[in-house]
């Protein structure tokens, strides 16, 4: 006798393994269930038809009457009654109200330790398509923002203006969001950072761009059909760069080049790391702390991409676990100093026996 | 001696409820906990200074380190150590997986019954205000739909067509989002549902629009900077509008402004909703459900609106609760027949002693 399923309960939009396993977007919460070779969903009125239309092949769709619902605690019953389930595997981020109100009904709720579905961490070919085609969508962005900083004036104070205002990050950023909608893709945190602002990784950037500055542009938006991310990054200047920035430029370049160079099945992500690191320190840019805080190289090289933006594999120090073949990937290094600010290069890449750089656009510094 | 806590552990950007405490918009987990009098969060080394910076005023901010992190078991642990405190109430989606960890260390973790601040239902003036604000971002949005579609030409097939191209749901939508991408709010749901499409009330559209039939625009964006959500929806039939057409709008243009009139301290939501519903059943719109879906008003006249689209108080029959002051409500009446479309006007207001409508764009029919 089936012992234990599988479980989950969330909105398929926002929740990545629920759109894996269901690959329906609905805003509200969906049940999903696996129960030995079966796997079901089942879905309120309102999204019942658009359920049973956009779902993946090989799901049974189901009403929640079907189960005794509206209710999640009765629809859960009679979901392991109907299949003989003492208890359900849910994921670790499970709600703890439902789980403690199932737990009370007699059932075993038990939280998977890892990911609920690792096998997410392997691309099919249909979804490295579209991971493709997202990343093809942030270049179309990034093409944009250098066609705006090509047709920018600079002002006696050496601050950016385009169209007649002083141009700011905010606005690079919704002309390269802008761009990006329109091919059906939506960013949320799009990074453009001028001088020291870019010296913070994840500091988006905010007030006027200034020339001879470095400007980081991280663009990663989601296909708003598909669900899947893409995550692009270059750092140009607006005129001339200083020579220590054209120098961190050439680091990151060689570091990115090199790291992309050593990408293969059974290849080991701490050693990527370490290379690109030690190629970066080798030419004079050394990583470490002051009170101010961090400096050089103190983030992860990438990390997977997929239905969420960071995803398995991480490219980092602390993941020794070879290269299997099937992951996306990024190769982001950075040097990141308060005094000038950040520069960041960063490709996707697809492991397999024949490695593929997903990235078409150009790198370069001055423009 | 003091014992039970509040805990919360998820990203301020896209949790309200820790939004709404820190007032940070990290994408990644922090946590706030409040013991007594004392509430604090605590912010990994990479969101610290960000989150001391901006955080909420009299909440403390402390590294992991502080309390032995990183590690969430250990962190809680010595929390509740240091305040003398036996548990905590958390969130009733609370993530399952951590709550198990920290009860098998003794502590008691209870998920709260229903909302975890009840009291974000009664805004403040300054969350009116920055409701209010994204409104205006969503109306700017509704008025480049209107030029736009002014602009539009009708061809032989009766398509419009609008810059050389057929104007599609996709087009306007695009349109209407980067309008508001440009004032800083963000749109993930825009619908732009022609036709009978517009029948299905969560039906984002698709396709080419059509002269002479019902537009739906639905419009809720988010400030990407305050977090405050606002909802606008109005309707709209380029060209001519049927009868039928015509005598819905009417009806669903006094259902809403009934509505709106009866808004006070002290209202009975279910019956305001009775009530709109009883007006356009009385010009002759009926409710009801046959093989194909559901037909006429079938949801809610209306929900509070604040760092969440959709939160308390629900505007339906199933809520008699008495409104009190302060909330922020949406009023959006429909009517929705496969045969010619939907119709769906909706306006926000803020209950107080001197009810205010928040929504100024126009409301019409035919351009």
């Amino acid at each position: 006798m089936l012992r234990a399923g599988k479980l989950m309960i969330s909105p398929g939009e926002s929740n990545s393994d629920m759109r894996y396993a269901s690959q329906v977007a609905t805003p509200d919460d969906i049940l999903w269930f696996s129960a030995g070779a079966i796997c079901g969903l089942v879905a309120s009125k309102l999204e019942f038809d658009r359920v049973r239309e956009e779902c993946r092949r090989g799901v049974a769709v189901f009403t929640e009457e079907e189960f005794g619902g509206p209710g999640y605690v009765d629809i859960v019953k009679n979901i392991a009654e109907r299949y003989h389930l003492e208890g359900f595997s849910v994921p670790k981020d499970f709600p703890l109200g439902l789980a403690d109100k199932l737990r009370s009904t007699g059932l075993i709720i038990e939280p998977a330790e890892e990911g609920f579905f690792p096998e997410r961490e392997f691309k099919q070919d249909f979804e490295v398509e579209k991971i493709t085609s997202t990343l093809r969508a942030a270049e179309a962005g990034c093409r944009r923002a250098f066609d705006v900083l090509r047709e920018a004036d600079i002002d006696s104070q050496k601050r950016l203006v385009w169209n007649g205002n002083v141009l700011t990050s905010e606005i690079l950023r919704s002309e390269i969001d802008c761009t990006m909608l329109k091919l059906g893709c939506l960013a949320t945190g799009t990074i453009c950072a001028g001088g020291a602002q870019g010296a913070q990784p994840h500091n988006a950037g905010s007030g006027a761009l200034y020339a001879d500055k470095p400007i980081v542009m991280d663009i990663f938006p989601r296909s708003s059909i598909t669900g899947y991310w893409g995550d692009l990054t270059r750092t140009v200047v607006k005129g001339r760069a200083s020579d220590v920035v054209k120098k961190a430029f050439d680091a990151v370049f060689e570091a990115r080049e090199l790291a992309k160079s050593m990408l293969k099945i059974g290849a080991c992500p701490a050693e990527i790391h370490s290379s690109a690191a030690q190629a970066m320190e080798k030419r004079g840019f050394y990583t470490g702390v002051t009170d101010s805080g961090n400096f050089g190289f103190f983030h992860g090289l990438g990390h997977g991409v997929g239905l969420d933006i960071h995803e398995n594999p991480r490219l980092s120090l602390r993941n020794s676990a070879p290269l299997k073949g099937g992951e996306v990937v990024t190769i982001e290094p950075g040097l990141y100093y308060p005094e000038w600010g950040g520069i960041r290069l960063e490709d996707m890449a697809y492991i397999s026996d024949d490695v593929k750089i997903l990235t078409e656009i150009e790198t370069f510094l001055e423009l």
